[in-house]
This record gives structure tokens, C-alpha cells and sequence, in this order.
């Protein structure tokens, strides 16, 4: 039985009385609902199909070809134009160019190939095994349907039954309504916990509402660095030598980042919107390799050999363990201090705007210890303090920290005597625990899963006996000192059933994850309330 | 009052009856017993004194002058000869060329400059602020004493007081007699945790058991596999596509390795050998730069595109978190069975040899899981019973696992169901637990230090409050299961006196350490013993 009629035949039998709302709410997988969540080729449209190849992962999407996943990632970070990731097949390497492309296309690989599993957990479309497809690595150009399509050139994927179409094809946005708004209705009377989205963009804070989010977890505030003007003036920061200088660019980032928190907040009225604070190391702003080096050294006037010298003493051994998240606070506090004055200079102007209060949550990145928060807290309470005196007027806001390192699971009694919530980094918190980098772990996760050492990736669901422990931890000491902590979940793991159904069981308030798995993590979320409710 | 006065003036106290040997024990610094570790320059021998600087880091060395901290390290690795690092001052990055050099010489800086404060931690003679002289590092010459000096040319320098000599100078073992003697053999009297060394080459191993080492605690298997020779076989298995191949390479490698832990169990008769399985990513064994890829490519006969294609594949984004440890005994069993084989055949011979009998200790790194240490002592495991078949012999060991990993901590219950004995890998439990690398923390620890944030560094002292606690939970956990399990402790904490105290507490039965180190460890445990007892 197909999951649209599974659906059906749930919410009918639950209408007539054959069985309970709940009953069909346990009835349904929520990962099958995946299917309803994705634009669908509109039928009235025109098509040119090129080529049919494996469903692989479902929706359609359009974006111009792009060959290699490095390029793909430049284009998304510097243009964000849609694209079309097109490869022979995909492997870990390329995780980064599958984030950045709307869809993927792949001549090679079945429906348990890299492309497919990954490109599903993204819930992004993918066409797999296009057999009759010819990708020229050399030349870059795609042999399909009898044409020779050059990268730069606009395709349109539909991984829902495998077509692939020449140039944009009219789509529409998935409807949610009949027996599937039937069912996200049950499934939010039921639900305790509450569902945000990770989300920074107007787009994705526009779709994650219309899927039911009830807020923002987790706003990557790096993401809005990358565009072309502003990582300019990043990058200018990041070459200051002293801490006036620095002041001087971040004035010119003020503006840019107000303007999108206000754009945030009159999106999300009287909505919690969480905001992270500057995360990666600042090496990420910086080119990479000897090429872009010259350019960018031409476009920023400045010699090449000093961008150089900046770009080598930045670079680190285990980027992933070194100086990022809050230890940039405390190295540039001035960083922190422009985020903090946009922030509320934001949240008072969206609040006169919209008329509803706004208050945001400022999230405190990789936190090992107390101090660290102390220090930030400190100054990001002298900023609301400036603000409310230069606007007249009172701003509530709430200062909390990412739990995503085994130091400050085990510290959280002291940890939230600055904390006012929590909000866990399970991706973080994993790879911490484990000793496990992501990016590297598809060297050896692939044979433990083989060898039956670890059946399950921790990345995609909770270890439970591991970080598990740790989440359970945080969440009894940091209650401990502060019995109303609030608690969240901002980890890819938000977005994940079995994961959800532990951060119930955790009492946590909410979970947020990517916009498309909002729905899902509602059904989630109300099985976890059935279900720990039994037990 | 000097240190060498100090001790005389407790020990005399201490035989006079005016106080007792704990409190003269008590009464010195183990810290400053590293002034009486040190080989000093022969007061019979002629000298030709270039300069004097300030006396950093006490001991006396010779060796051929470097420039460059890569050239050390690549010296050292290849050719293993007493090197001098000379720099106009160190930097995080030269960390690993100090560690390859015998001594270290510096044009700038103080007491308290990297340079200084990192030899003495690692226990070697420094010379810094020699302002008279003049590096050169285009030309590689450094002026000093109105000479020109190369490259290559030999100086010694004498940390104790300053100078610096032209060519080799004869030196003075040291003497470990007289009140340092008293003190040690009151210390052991005294002290309930055993001290042993982390060493894997004869010189070191000597050296320990000078210093009155009581066994191995950690030997380090991959730095026997660093010798010209040696390097390009691991190579060549690094290179093999398939398992069977690289078991022909092994083969070539087992009558090294067994002759290796051969003269190991011979300088240790009776005491315990922990031995390591091996621990980096394979890629540390590849060429790393254009350069070198093209030279080893020569040397081994294959072409330079293979070559270089595995050390792409290879390549981690953060290693420290990478394709290591106990995670390559599961992608290559071939490996651990290759070096298991090579243990219990050394200990058999070694055995017959000495008429002691030997019981290798087999530690494996890097487990996060019960189910790894499964796999992997199962197949130690098969190998005993085939070597003990082969010589008609019974073997006696121990298979055990570092708990260097927040996971190992939190799963030790679990985990000591396969392990006999645990030895907590401090260094990598500090960066796990933080999240911080410790090769690339030198970018924001000394702003912690300076802020207050984090007063000391955890990587020279136990932090008690976060990686204290998950040693104590991995002690108590590990007990549970196996109330005889055998705790030590191996990284480089195990040499540091506060950190020593805390060990105490936990009832760990032995510290290892550097050799230089032992005998400021055995002060330390008698200390600890003293000061826990009156708790």
C-alpha cells in the first residue's frame, strides 16, 4: 500500500470511528510524508524530456548544470543561483556541492547509491542511474537526448518519477491540505513538543511556515556573510590588524545584518527566533588555493602576499576543533557586540513595525565552560543596555548556549547560571563524543556498518547510549540551577523520528530542524507524545 | 634557596630526625627536580664558548644545526641524527621540529617565551635571547662569535647556564646518586601508584630505567615505522589494492616489528610492556607537497599520478577525528594480526632469551564502542592461539583499551567486557571533551589565559572539572563490570604533578610518562600518596 493511500485509509478509519486519532497518527511512517513536501511538475506544462532515469529521492527542481561540486558550492555562496549538481556518481566529497544544488542528476548508481541516500536525507530531488547520459569531466558537458548541454545551462529533474526535462519547467508548490492537513491538524492537538525550523533565508523562513513552524531553532548568521558585497567586507575585517580598524568595517556590516534580522523577525511575529551567533572559523571568508588568492588580492587592491600570510596563519590542523564558534567572541568580542546591536536595533524596529513583541534568542556557539558564556553574556547585556537607552524602549531577549561538546554537558550545572536555554548541536555532539569528524567518517563508517559494528550512522539518528547520556545530562543539571530552562534541539538529528521520539522522552520543549522535515517532525513529535505517554 | 640546597637541606633534616622523610618529601617541588635529569657539559672538557644566552630550559646537547622545524622533524625521522634547532623564535608550528631536535637555540625571546616554556615541558635544553647572534634563514647560516655557521655544522649548547659552544663538547651523564638517590628510594617507599614510561626505542627505554621506570605504558608502535627502510614498505602497503597484497607487504614488515618489540621485552625483563596498536592516519606515511610526491614516486617506481591520487584519497579534514586508531584495525585487521603475530613470537623468544617470562600488554586506541573492541580482540585473540600452537608455548597478555574518547568514558561498563586493563589518553580526551586541538588551540589559549577564562591549560594539567569527570565515571563504570581491571594513565599528564595527585585519587595503579619525567612522577606519587592518605 502506497504511503498517499496509507494516509487515506488512516484518517478515513480514524473519521469513522474504526480506530482513534491516534491510532492513525502511529499508523503513518512520518518519513513517507517526505512525498507531499516537494514542488511537482506542473501538468499543465510543457515538457522536453531528455532522458528518464531512477526516482532516487522525490520533487522536482530546475538550476543551471554545474559539473563539480567545489564550483557548485562557489556559485551557491557567492551568486546563490538554483543548480543542478551533475555527476557521474556522487561520493562523500561531494556532500557539500548535493547541500548547495537544488536537485542532483547521477548517470551511475541504483537507489541505494550515495546520491540517493544522501540526496534523500536532504530531501532534496535526485535522478539517479541516467544510463543513457554521457557526462565530459574535460569538457564539461552533458550528452543527453540526443543534445550537448554545456554547465551553465538550465535542466529541470523530477525525482518523484525520474524525468529529466530541457530548460525551466513550470512547477507547483505542494499542497497541504485534504487528508495530510487532516493529519498535521491531529498530530498538533496531540504533540507537546514544539516544531522550529533551522532557517536564515526569506525563502526557507517562508516555506518552513507553510509547513507549520513555529519559529526559528537555529539562524546560521554565517550564511549571511557569503554573498559577493559582504564577504568583501568579512574578508576586509578579517585582514584588520587591530581591533579599531575591525570596529570601523563591522560599522559597515551593521546595517546589512539589522536588515536581516528585521527581515527575520516580521516574518516570524511573536515567533521565537533563535539566533546563533558568528560560528565558523574565519578562515571559511578567505580564498582558498593560489587562484583565488590573486583574484581576490586584485579585487580588494590589497598585495597578494599579505592575503596570502593571512590565509596560511588562519589555516589549522582540525578546523573542526579549533578557533570558531564562541572562542571568536572572545578573540573579537567586537564581532559579537555588531551582532548583538543588530539584533535588538532589529528587534525594536520590527516590533514598532508589526506591533508584536519580538524576543530573540541570542545562541552561544560551542561553549566548554561557564566563563565563556559569562564573558559573552557580559557584553551582549552592555549592548541591550545601549540600545534600549539610544531607542527608549525595553527589549526582552533571552541569552542561551549551544550544548555540543562533551565539557559542557558534563559543566551544565554551572553553565546555565548564564544560560537561559539550551539548545543542543547534536551534530557537533557527536562528532565530539565519538571522535567521529563527518566529513571524513564515509572512510570507515561504511565498513562498521558492514561489520555490523555500529548498525546505525550517529549522524542520522541519536546514539542514544552515547550522546544520549550526555543530552540527558546536560538537560538534568542545567535544570538543577535553573528549574524553567528552556531546552531545544538544533542538530540534523531534529528532523529524525527515532531522534525526536529520545528528545521527548528528554522533556524537551521543541525540536527544530530543516524547513521540509517540519511536517515530518510534527508527526514525530506526536508519536513521541503517544508513544512515551504508554509507557 | 636553590633546589639542589633544598633537597640536601630536607633530606639531612629528614636523617636528622627534625622532621620525617614525608614531610621532606613533601617539602621539594618535583617541577624543580629537572635540573638534576640532565646531561651536563664535563668540566674537564675544552670548550670554545660562541655566546651566552639565557639559560631556558636546563640539560646540555649537541647536534647539527637546522633552520627549519619540517627539516628537523624530517632529519629526525629519516636519518635519526642529535640535531639543534636554531630560530630567531618558535612558533606553535615548530612544536614538532623541537620535539625531533636534541636542543633548542633562539636569537629572541625570554624565560617565559614559547620557545622556553615548551622545551621545558618537554624536558629539553634551550637557549633563548642569544641577541649576538644572527639568523639567516635565506642563506641558512647562522653569525655567532664572529663565526659563519652552516647548516649542518655541530654546536652545543648548555641550557643550565646559557652558553653556547662551537662543536661537540663531552657531557656528563647524570649522576642519579647521593640525596637525589635518598629522596627517590624514600619516594618509592612511599608512593602506592606505580611509574612507567612511554618510550619505544632502546635509547629512551635506557634511559627510563635509569631514571627508575617500572615498565612500558605506552609504546608507540608507528614510530618504529619511520626509518627510510621501513617508511617505504608501509608505503608500498598503503598502496595495495587489495587485502592480499598487503598481507605479502606485512609479511615483509613482521620480522622488523617482532625484532623491535624483541629488544623491548629484553630491556624490560619481568616488567610490564603496554604496547599500542598502530594509532595515525595512514597519510602521515605518504609525501605530503608536489616535491616530495615526485621523489618517493622516483624511489619506489611507481608513477607520481597514483601516488598522488592516494594521498588526495587520503586526506582528512580533520585527521585528529579521522580514518585512526582502532578504526584502521577494522578496515585493516591485516594490520593488528601482522603486529599481534609480532608481539607474542618477540614474546616468546624474548622469553626463552631472558628465562623471565613476558606478558605484553596490547593496548588498542581510539575505541568509542564495546563492539570494536570485540572485533579486534577477537582477532588478537586467533593470532595467540596460533603463535602459542606454532612454539608448542603458552603465552600470557592482556588486551586493553585507551579510554581517550568522551564515548569510552560513558560506555566503559560496556567497554571493560573485552578490556583487561584501561589507559586514559588524556591528550586526546582534552581535545575531545573541549573540542579543542590541541594544534591549533595556540590561536586562542593564551587569550583564555589572558581574559581569565580558562587560567591554565588543560593540555599540561588534568582539567579536573571536565576530563576529571569522565576519568572518574570510566574508573568507577570499568570496575563495575571487572572489579580487577588494571587503570593507568599514558598521555603526557601523566608526568605532571597535579594531574599525578589526581590519578592517586582515583586509584589508578600506574602513571606513565616521558623518561626524563619518571623521577618528578615518582616524587609526585609519593606526594599524592602523603596527601590523599590525610584527606
Amino acid at each position: 500500500m502506497g504511503s498517499s493511500a496509507n494516509l487515506k485509509t488512516n484518517v478515513d478509519m480514524a473519521n469513522e470511528g474504526i480506530h482513534t486519532k491516534g491510532e492513525a497518527l502511529l499508523n503513518i511512517d512520518p518519513d513517507s510524508l517526505v512525498r507531499f513536501l516537494h514542488p511537482t511538475i506542473d501538468p499543465k506544462a510543457k515538457v522536453d524530456v531528455l532522458a528518464t532515469g531512477l526516482a532516487a529521492s522525490p520533487g522536482a527542481a530546475s538550476g543551471q548544470i554545474v559539473f563539480s561540486s567545489k564550483e557548485a558550492e562557489t556559485i551557491y555562496n557567492t551568486e546563490g543561483l538554483p543548480l543542478i549538481l551533475v555527476r557521474e556518481e556522487t561520493i562523500p566529497e561531494d556532500v557539500h556541492g548535493m547541500g548547495a544544488a537544488n536537485g542532483i542528476l547521477t548517470v551511475r548508481g541504483g537507489m541505494s547509491s550515495h546520491a540517493a541516500v544522501i540526496a534523500r536525507g536532504m530531501g532534496k530531488p535526485c535522478v539517479c542511474g541516467v544510463s543513457s547520459a554521457i557526462v565530459d569531466m574535460e569538457n564539461n558537458t552533458l550528452k543527453i537526448g540526443g543534445r550537448l548541454l554545456k554547465s551553465g545551462e538550465i535542466i529541470t529533474i523530477d525525482g518523484t518519477n525520474g524525468q529529466i526535462f530541457a530548460g525551466e519547467v513550470a512547477k507547483r508548490q505542494p499542497k497541504l491540505s485534504g487528508d495530510f492537513a487532516t493529519l498535521m491538524q491531529w498530530a498538533d492537538e496531540i504533540r507537546r513538543m514544539r516544531v522550529r525550523c533551522n532557517a536564515e533565508t526569506p525563502n526557507d523562513c517562508k516555506a518552513a511556515l507553510e509547513f507549520g513552524a513555529e519559529g526559528i531553532g537555529l539562524c546560521r548568521t554565517e550564511h549571511m556573510f557569503f554573498d559577493e558585497q559582504r564577504i568583501m567586507v568579512m574578508r576586509e575585517m578579517i585582514l584588520s590588524n587591530d581591533e579599531e580598524k575591525r570596529r570601523e568595517v563591522l560599522e559597515r556590516l551593521l546595517p546589512m545584518q539589522r536588515s536581516d534580522f528585521e527581515q527575520l523577525f516580521e516574518l516570524m511575529p511573536g515567533l521565537p527566533v533563535t539566533i546563533r551567533l558568528l560560528d565558523p572559523p574565519l578562515h571559511e571568508f578567505l580564498p582558498k588555493g593560489d587562484e583565488e588568492i590573486i583574484r581576490i588580492s586584485e579585487a580588494m587592491g590589497i598585495e597578494e602576499e599579505r592575503l596570502r600570510t593571512r590565509v596560511n596563519t588562519l589555516n589549522e590542523a582540525n578546523p573542526m576543533l579549533g578557533h570558531r564558534g564562541c572562542r571568536l567572541a572572545i578573540s573579537h568580542p567586537e564581532i559579537t557586540e555588531m551582532q548583538a546591536r543588530a539584533i535588538f536595533e532589529a528587534a525594536v524596529a520590527s516590533a514598532k513595525k508589526t506591533g508584536k513583541p519580538v524576543v530573540p534568542e541570542i545562541m552561544v556557539p560551542l561553549v566548554s565552560m561557564r566563563e565563556e558564556l559569562e564573558y559573552i553574556k557580559q557584553r551582549i547585556d552592555w549592548v541591550a543596555q545601549d540600545v534600549m537607552r539610544e531607542s527608549s524602549s525595553t527589549i526582552d531577549y533571552l541569552v542561551g548556549s549551544m550544548i555540543e561538546l562533551p565539557r559542557a554537558a558534563i559543566r551544565a550545572r554551572n553553565i546555565a547560571e548564564f544560560s537561559e536555554f539550551f539548545s543542543f548541536g547534536t551534530n557537533d555532539l557527536t562528532q565530539t563524543t565519538f571522535g567521529f569528524s563527518r566529513d571524513d567518517a564515509a572512510s570507515f563508517l561504511p565498513t562498521y556498518q558492514k561489520k555490523n559494528i555500529l548498525p546505525h550512522d550517529p549522524f542520522a539518528s541519536i546514539d542514544f547510549l552515547g550522546v544520549g547520556e550526555l543530552i540527558e545530562m546536560a538537560s538534568q543539571r542545567g535544570r538543577e540551577t535553573r528549574p524553567d530552562i528552556k531546552l531545544g534541539i538544533c542538530g540534523e538529528h531534529g528532523g529524525d523520528p527515532a531522534s525526536i521520539e529520545f528528545c521527548d522522552a528528554q522533556g524537551l520543549e521543541y525540536v527544530s530542524c530543516s524547513p521540509y522535515r517540519v511536517p515530518i517532525a510534527r508527526l514525530s513529535a506526536a508519536q513521541a507524545t503517544l508513544r512515551n505517554k504508554m509507557l
